[in-house]
């Protein structure tokens, strides 16, 4: 590999000028990189799922400075092969069931695919016009598959958008909540709004509040309990709010959430949005992960009361095949987020814009620049269709159900959260550990909590040594998370390789770790 | 084609349940969208760059709704080419020298590929430590490529971040500012926060202020003129600070511009950087376009002085080849980032997060979720090494001076600023006009301004409607810019298929068009 010289001559040299967006050596090394990718997913299950590689593995196998000279397709694939793939955690094994699924399809690949190929950079409708309106035509598309109320789509008056991710969604409509309710107090208040979501909402609000500028105190996280199965409840958001009005403060906006993610708990839209009424505040819907299975009539329930809230957004990255990023939002009043987030330099004019006749999104999302994601949309919603979709999703809901099944029929677990979609919350129950404990003795091998007083904290550790003890072994991936003090086991059915077959392995493996487990209290 | 049906039985079907992601099926639909694009490259000239779809066109030739029924990918293909590249503008044109460059390279896309095919999502070290781990050392490769000072780099105790686009960038540096700025003065002075910029710099920074919670009124743009070719005048920043502070203000932020939007003005970033040391602001340094010429020891020099900054940041999806997005973003003190954009929930947390000896990107950036898009920059700089990325970049350079040579022979142009890098700013000179206008006669055909006394609106009505014409024949793009109320034309070299035959095409245009118009004068 050759070093690096700043000290080279200042004229191209032009043996060397072959262009580097050939089209042939572009064919070339395309049908190169498909059969690698091809390849890697059909070996995929031969890696361990978590990598097992050290944090700064990388810098000790790569040069210390980028290479002066080029170097050939071959060689580079030799190298992610050897040092590229083993550092990956697979999100396309079929046995990730860790987190929320980043799911993948052919249909989005290669949608993905012609959105790099063509590279356009659609910030206003002259820029491509095909990619703004592509994308609003797939946005009312999809709002129609979910059922959204017309009010939400461009037929109605409102308009859908994609974004990379919720955090960015959900900052783009706090933004114009935030100036919606300073145009009407003054701008010099905004050290008095109010943000509000329960401590199950996900940390993409807290976030955007603080880069919103929302005084932090300000943010205010209303507590959820086992009792209402960890969703927000109205009645105490209500008199959270009453407070901060009688305390001089502005209530602007509240999240409500479809599918939190430790738990996958369903906030109580209706009463959520009555309240926001009362008060004159936006509701954000954030049903990141949950949002494409309301395609299935018989989940569609889960967002009834959407009518009454202002922007409703899920990540089609997640469980609709889209691969990564893109995230859907759709709002009831396009025209708030516009006035906070318009730009109109002179150097982007023209009459199509002057004539207000076209969608320029640039004034919809935090960037100016943004890739052409509607066709990967566009592709997924027309190779699979409705019918596939929906299959696909019921497939997976299905899968969830035989773990929770088999989870549920064997007495040394428990479900420890009602399963509503494709995730399944359980651990090794405590009955189990106790059993297993002889009279008397301290339970052993958990840390520094092997006392009898302290059962609770003893469980989660076991159930934590559960956790490591699977993904340690490199079979499948699953997380975890923390609700109401206990530790419990997220087992996210949604990748799109998983077949029933290793929802069986799965479980022949958590019940062998566990075993082992029980066998050393 | 299917219409949609809600009503569809609830249970997979599963004569339809052929994986999404089955390999030999992606084998078989990638090598042909291989061919496809291939094939797009290989006869992209015989496209309008500028495509000629009215407003609306595509709602007319697609369905209402989503289809029920799956299709194949060849009717779907068939429909890409009839409907959706028609309403493209053709940004990969050889003959697109509008805006600035988007640009591609086999490299690039194979490296999108790549991460695509992965889906990883990079949100923390765990979630896949290679997306961190290459990030980090490409990042550091690059800065010394563009011998960045040591404490930009990660080996110097800063560090090197990607971000989607500049906007993101400057946002996230923005509200570390901020908040760096409001922990000395008390979060209730957010009102008072000052955020400065010159009339040439891109809007992106007044939308991150927006944003960010700026004070509109306190957002200051500060005036440039033709006599300091349009660089932001330090002592102009100097006084204008000392007035904000004695009405009580606190400046916190200013941003310097190499190679501004309109004409690649570059700000005097040693003095900037002098007052904004005086007052304790932040710098940021916007390279997005130029910076990547740098890693040239011929241009290095007009980022001098960038060791006072704070941060710098340029577009590799510009002009640097990984397509878009990707956004180089390089800190001296990234715990500032760190500090402003953290969250730490429960189901996040990890043994290796916990050791600190990691690199969470989550925490430098807007969104929790990212793509891998370090691939694309590693395959950049791997496949052509820093002696083919040079020779491409001053073979852009050297044509855009064939063009400058040729616009400055004939007198009926003129270059209306210096060029620096490979955007040339020209029109139609105003003496050519005014000679080919009988004398006594008003100039004809310029719409409201056919008046002698308003010669400088009719000298830009002309070069308007020179840049329409030229546009309109589909042969080339070009876009425009207003500066000291000049309307010049912006020729922009860097669209990586981009020969010197086109270059000679262009001006071949150009001088048709212009000769066509100035006879109508």
């Amino acid at each position: 590999m050759g070093s690096f010289d700043l000290n080279h001559s200042l004229k191209p040299n032009s043996d060397n000028l072959e262009n580097l967006l050939d089209p042939e050596e572009f064919r070339r090394q395309g049908h190169m990189i498909i059969d690698f990718i091809a390849d890697y997913y059909k070996t995929i299950e031969k890696y361990p799922v978590l990598t097992q590689v050290k944090p700064g593995y990388l810098r000790k196998r790569l040069p210390k400075s980028a290479q002066y000279n080029p170097e050939p397709i071959e060689t580079i694939l030799h190298d992610v092969q050897d040092h590229i793939i083993p550092g990956l955690t697979h999100w396309q094994s079929p046995s990730h069931f860790a987190f929320f699924p980043s799911s993948g399809s052919i249909a989005g690949f290669l949608g993905e695919m012609l959105a790099t190929g063509f590279n356009v950079v659609g910030f206003n409708w002259m820029s491509s016009p095909v990619a703004s309106e592509l994308e609003s035509i797939v946005m009312d598309w999809l709002g129609e598959m979910l059922k959204l109320p017309e009010s939400f789509l461009f037929s109605g008056g409102g308009g859908g958008v994609l974004h990379g991710t919720t955090c960015e969604a959900v900052l783009c409509t706090l933004v114009a909540a935030r100036d919606q309710m300073l145009s009407k107090i003054g701008r010099e208040n905004i050290g008095k709004l109010v943000v509000y979501a329960s401590d199950q909402t996900h940390c993409a609000i807290k976030k955007a509040a603080q880069i919103a500028g929302i005084e932090p105190k300000n943010f205010r996280v209303i507590t959820t309990s086992r009792s209402t199965s960890f969703s927000l409840p109205p009645d105490l958001l209500r008199s959270t709010i009453r407070s901060d009005i009688e305390a001089g403060l502005f209530p602007s906006f509240v999240c409500a959430t479809m599918g939190t993610t430790s738990t996958t708990a369903v906030d109580p839209l209706p009463s959520i949005c009555d309240v926001a009424k009362d008060y004159g505040m936006w509701v954000h819907v954030d049903a990141a992960y949950t949002g494409s299975c309301c395609i299935c009539p018989e989940f569609r329930h889960f967002i009834d009361g959407v009518e009454g809230a202002n922007s409703f957004s899920f990540n089609a990255h997640k469980w609709f095949f889209t691969t990564l990023d893109c995230c859907c939002l759709w709002l009831k009043d396009p025209s708030a987020l516009i006035k906070s987030l318009s730009t109109n330099p002179e150097y982007l004019r023209n009459k199509a814009t002057d004539s207000k006749q076209v969608v320029n999104y640039k004034d919809w999302q935090i960037a100016l620049s943004r890739r052409f994601r509607a066709l990967k949309l566009w592709l997924v919603l027309r190779s699979y269709g409705v019918e596939k979709l929906r299959d696909t999703l019921r497939r997976h809901v299905e899968m969830a159900k035989t773990f929770e099944r088999l989870i549920a029929a064997d007495k040394r677990f428990e479900i420890v959260h009602p399963r509503y979609f494709g995730l399944v919350c359980f651990r090794i129950s405590p009955t189990a550990i106790i059993d297993h404990k002889p009279k008397n003795k301290p339970i052993q091998n958990v840390g520094a909590y092997n006392d009898d007083r302290d059962d609770q904290k003893c469980i989660n550790e076991i159930n934590h040594k559960l956790l490591e003890s699977i993904n340690a072994s490199g079979s499948m991936y699953i997380t975890h998370a923390v609700v109401d003090k206990i530790f419990l086991l997220r087992f996210a059915v949604g990748a799109t390789l998983t077949e029933e077959s290793h929802i069986f392995m799965a479980w022949k493996v958590v019940k062998q770790h566990a075993e082992d487990i029980l066998k050393d209290v």
